[in-house]
Order: C-alpha cells, then sequence, then structure tokens
C-alpha cells in the first residue's frame, strides 16, 4: 500500500498519537525511528502499521509484517506530516504495553535495583533518566505521579528506545510505597536534606533509588518513608543537579557497589 | 526609563543577542531569569542593560545601577517581545566574559579538576554538564572544537546561571591538549573502546575528564592523547549513555575519590 496524501485516515490517526489523550484514548503508541522501532520490535512489542519512505527500510518491514503489523510505504505530502524527524524516518503505530505495577520483575534469590522517579516534569530528562538506568541494568522502573507519559514521543526518543525493555510502571507514590515495602526492598531517597553522602549508603541489596521532580524535589510522603536518605555534596554556586544526572550518578554507585 | 514599544532600539538590540552571530559581533549576551541574572552579577559580569517589568525586581535594579549598568522597565508589546520565560522574568544584557584558555586556572599545590567536552550539539546537554561541573567543584571547563556556544540563552538557562561562576574556556582540541600537557595534566577519556573501568582509573591528581559528542564521540586527536581511557559498563540494550549523564558519573567519581 502507497499513500501520498496528507488528509488519508492512517495518516491522520498516526500524527493523532502525538497527543497523549489520543495515546490514552487508543491504547496505542507512537515510536519514530529506526533506532527505537528496533528495539521496541525486539522487546515484543506489537506493531500496528509502520510507516516507510516508499522502497525503504526493507528489514524493518518484515520484522513488522513477520509481527502481525501492516507496512504502508509513503511518499510526498504524508511522509512530510508524518516524518517529524526527518523525510527517511520510519514511523511505527503500536500496542502500548501494560504499565501496572506487576509489570515489574520482584526481587528474587538475586536482590533488584529499582528506580523510581516522582512526578518528572521533563520529557527529555525522564527519556535520558531511562537511558541511563537501560545502562545500569536495573530491574524496572516506576514512573510515580507522573506528569510525563513514558511512552510519548520525546521520551522514547531521549531513551533511544531503551524504554520499550525496560520494565516500566505507572502508579501513584503511595501505591509504589506499598509495593516495595511489602516486598521488603530499601528506599532510598536523594535529597539535598539529607546527612550521608551517597556513597555512604549500602546499595548492594534489593533497592528502590527514589529521584524527585525538577522543581520542587520529593514529596513529603517519600522522604517519611525512607529508609535512607543520602545527598550529593554541592561545591559550587548551585544546590542541586538536574534531575537526570543525580539518577546517573546514584545508579552507577550503586553498579559500583555491585560489581565489588 | 520606561519602555512598551517592542520596535523600541534597546528592545530590539535586546532581542537580537538570541542570535550567536551577534553575540559574537557584540561581545554581549542575554541572560533571562532571576537565579541567572543573579549568579552572574555575583561572578562579576558587567552588566549593560537589566530589563525588568515596571515596578519589579528592586533588588536585581540595585545591583545592576551599582554596577554601572541602565534598568530599564518595560510594559506591554516591549514586555511580551523580550520575556520568553515568562512576563514576570528579568532579562540582562552583559559584556561577555573572556574565554581564552588563559581564563582557566593553573594547577597549582592543589590537584586540579578540568572537564572537557568536545563538539557538543545539545545547548541542554552542556547546560547540565555545566551545571553538574559546578556542583563537583571542578576548577575549569573547557568547550572544545564548539559547536554550541556557552553563553547561549539555552546553555544558560540549563546551567541555572552557573556557567558564570565557572571558568570557561573555548579552544581547539589542538590548543586544549596542548595547554594540558604542558601542565602534566592527566587526560582521561571515556570511550566505549576502553578496557579500564571508570572506577580503576586514578582521578586524584590534576586530571582532564574528556567527554565526547552526543553521536561521533571522541575524536582521534583525544584517544591518542589520552593518558587514561575508561568505559561505563552498560547492562541494557543501549551501547552508550547520554553525554551529559556520562560526565555526571565521570565527575562525582572524580568527588568520591577525591574526598577520601
Amino acid at each position: 500500500m502507497i499513500i501520498s496524501s496528507a488528509t488519508n485516515e492512517r495518516i491522520k490517526n498516526a500524527v493523532a498519537l502525538r497527543s497523549r489523550r489520543q495515546r490514552a484514548r487508543t491504547g496505542l503508541i507512537l515510536v519514530e525511528g529506526e533506532t527505537e522501532i528496533s528495539r521496541a520490535l525486539a522487546a515484543g512489542l506489537a506493531p500496528e502499521s509502520l510507516f516507510v519512505p516508499v522502497g525503504s527500510h526493507p528489514r524493518l518491514s518484515s520484522a513488522c509484517r513477520r509481527l502481525g503489523g501492516t507496512v504502508v510505504e509513503v511518499e510526498g505530502p504524508a511522509l512530510d506530516r508524518l516524518a517529524v524527524r526527518g523525510a527517511s524516518s520510519p514511523v511505527m503505530v503500536a500496542e502500548r504495553a501494560p504499565t501496572g505495577l506487576d509489570a515489574l520483575p520482584t526481587p528474587g534469590e538475586q536482590s533488584a535495583l529499582y528506580l523510581v522517579v516522582e512526578a518528572i516534569e521533563k520529557p527529555g530528562n525522564l527519556g535520558a533518566m531511562i537511558r541511563t538506568a537501560d545502562g545500569a541494568g536495573i530491574d524496572g522502573l516506576v514512573v510515580a505521579d507522573p506528569t510525563v507519559d513514558p511512552f510519548g514521543p520525546n521520551v522514547i526518543r531521549a531513551s533511544l528506545g531503551s524504554v520499550f525493555s525496560m520494565p516500566t510502571a505507572v502508579a501513584t507514590s503511595s501505591d509504589t510505597i506499598d509495593w516495595l515495602q511489602r516486598r521488603h526492598v530499601t528506599i532510598v531517597v536523594t535529597t539535598p536534606g539529607a546527612t550521608v553522602e551517597w556513597t555512604q549508603a549500602d546499595l548492594t541489596g534489593s533497592v528502590a533509588c527514589v529521584i524527585g521532580a525538577e522543581h520542587q524535589g520529593l514529596s513529603a510522603a517519600w522522604l517519611e518513608v525512607a529508609d535512607q536518605s543520602v545527598f550529593l555534596p554541592m561545591h559550587g554556586v548551585g544546590d542541586s543537579l538536574n534531575a537526570a544526572a543525580t539518577a546517573a550518578i546514584i545508579l552507577y554507585e550503586a553498579v559500583r557497589q555491585r560489581s565489588r
């Protein structure tokens, strides 16, 4: 099938998925970019349709067909309307993965490492954190009290598609705390008010590292239930780091401690 | 002085400083936001003019006048045109600080820590790195072979104004390598091809941590002169982290080693 009209229903429906409300209504998401789509398919996401410039991306197209998706070749105005990231970029519509807390693996005989991000506001920050969490090999991510959709286009892009292979839950802080405590996961919060440096906390057991929002930091709910509060020393004029930088430092401190 | 016209010369000249070319031509920069302006003035930047909504920001205004700057009150269309970050946000035009390599402190009796970022492309990444470098208390930053102006509005914002107190040089990689080697600074590069983990390098002496560009990584010039090459383990589907996350992990590893 080749589509060139920008007002074709399939094109319109795909583009509409840039809106969070439309993603929530349909249970579908929009994935842009070759790396991101490959990682989504490798992680088991069910493709609905793949839009590629006419004659391009044969390998992605076969992978999509094999998994039951429709491949649509696009050109002209249809391509222009779809391809936010450049005219050669493929775009996929796929089913959203479930994001209940039961999407997370529970701690087993090996100790587990989780990242909880509370009320993060910037898609780029959330995506960068997911990319770092993927690198650190954590077991699962919770987006608590979300203001950003972890399957929005900018998060997917900043995570380079690693969000698809990362077990990800979206939940209230209250439900997340309950889930962690029932499984005896140590809750470690990073907050400027702490008195213990980040390297002094034991991050080798089953641990959830909890990072607060860009401006407000962590809510009282998390500060109250924390088993351990740590801070990063601030030697300059600023009093905090970017949330994604904080997450990177804490997660790789956990990697350092766990590799010893 | 109160200005309400959006076509007033002062307003036009200030807005024009959003363009990198205009900043280079005039030697002036544009600083937006209360925190950022306060930090610029505290760091000794010379203000040319401060634009504030009529009747607002009395403290900033006195500080600006004391340092020889003109305070301009703005309202209506003039305010709308200036205030990208919201109608209550002040905007300052100031002289650009010098950014030759001689702007950097040289290693003294205490060992020095530098961050070198090569050809970083995203202002948000550069700004986040500067904010982290400020937190880590490093002695100086070099933007090598720059594609981004470290005094552009988005870098200033992402650094929360910490770029002004950070000794910052803009130089070619070749000149930077020469500067570091003459001063016997150990060059530590982070690259996926290394065989030594980031925690195994000695970061306690006079060290320059060198981070490559988002897509291309480090150029051969840096890889060849490196005294030490380190990598961050990648336990997930991705093969690298975001450049700002990498810088954060390396710099705080240096902080950890130096505090022992």
